[in-house]
């Protein structure tokens, strides 16, 4: 999984049928160090994940192992809102002191 | 999946006999600010899409999880027409003022 | 999918044994305009490419989404031969006028 | 798989339910010269790996191969402690001397 | 597939119990010209594949494709030894010249 700061989303009314009612997040990808990447994904959510949260997002297969997911046309989503970052004894994040 | 703009056609003839049928549209990705990036895919079209238009792409096994191509051999797909993207509450694309 | 050129061949004897009988093409990917990458594959193929040719190369499990293919370790075939390459209204490659 | 260290761990609280008791952590990736590189991915411990340790990671569908976990959203897992990596008849890598 | 080169081993005792038996090659990959590249992979041994041999790896799903390791959580295997590999009409590589 990859850690990511949710920043948007994504609006589309003409889809593929099994999307009805899926809220698409765009989701920026964070280094180890707490930097914002270039890269970004549009991942489905599954946790109602808000604005500016740092999130568990999975790519691949792994995104439709959710009940209700199975037969829908998804490579990722957001599975985990996070409370902390730990890394090497540091916290990078926490959900508590918002967005050190 | 990755935010996408449909610039053009692939055409074959000879190809794999569960491709009958297939459209596939050359889709190049675009930056979460927008911009056009220099990697493209070529995904089979699953919502009608049509040139310039802002698209959703899926990729890997997931390009299969549409009616009737279970068991086609794709590994990208269009899955969505884009109407609004909208990141940090400011609108990066809209598509009735077309192409911003 | 990706776009790339038919480049070559590997052999090999001491392999899988649900490989015998599969042809594996050495394919360089091909940007939007044509040019080649420095990126390759080798690829099994499933249409009878011939070398210098231009090909849809399609990766992951989509590569045993095959009659015959379904058990064998492939993560990347060639499922098409490409007749034409538009984008924006222009012809990148057309197999007729023989590699541009 | 891919050789990386472990760097720490994520907590989140809101999660998909069949994340519960899952613990992850974040491992850095090494090159086969043993420097660490920029990438990491945040992987679902299996084998009780900690801090500091060289592991091996699995990504993508293979995370799922493991009893328990066939259907949890995870596309990266820890699946093994790392003893020695050996390159070309030297140790890169040996667990004993710790770090070298 | 892509083309490696074997060089090295990796051994772990504390694992996932489904890979007792498995050998870990370390295998850097190599370029269309034969040069090696920065890229390596950990690969789950199928051949017999000895240091220096250049070899075929796939990775994802295709690596549980072998009798044996379809429960295995495996994301690359070495699937043949190479013999020979041939672009545009010259061999980059041929086992019996040894190394070119």
């Amino acid at each position: 999984m990859r850690i990511a700061k949710v920043r948007g989303t994504v609006v589309s009314t003409q889809k593929e049928p099994s999307l009805q009612g899926v809220k698409f997040l765009v989701v920026q990808f964070v280094d180890e160090a707490g930097q914002l990447l270039p890269d970004y994904e549009v991942a489905a959510d599954g946790v109602g994940a808000g604005i500016d949260e740092w999130v568990l997002v999975t790519r691949g297969s792994a995104a439709r192992q959710r009940p209700g997911s199975e037969a829908r046309p998804l490579d990722a989503a957001v599975i985990a809102i996070i409370d902390t970052v730990n890394v090497e004894g540091r916290f990078v994040y926490s959900k508590r002191d918002q967005y050190r």
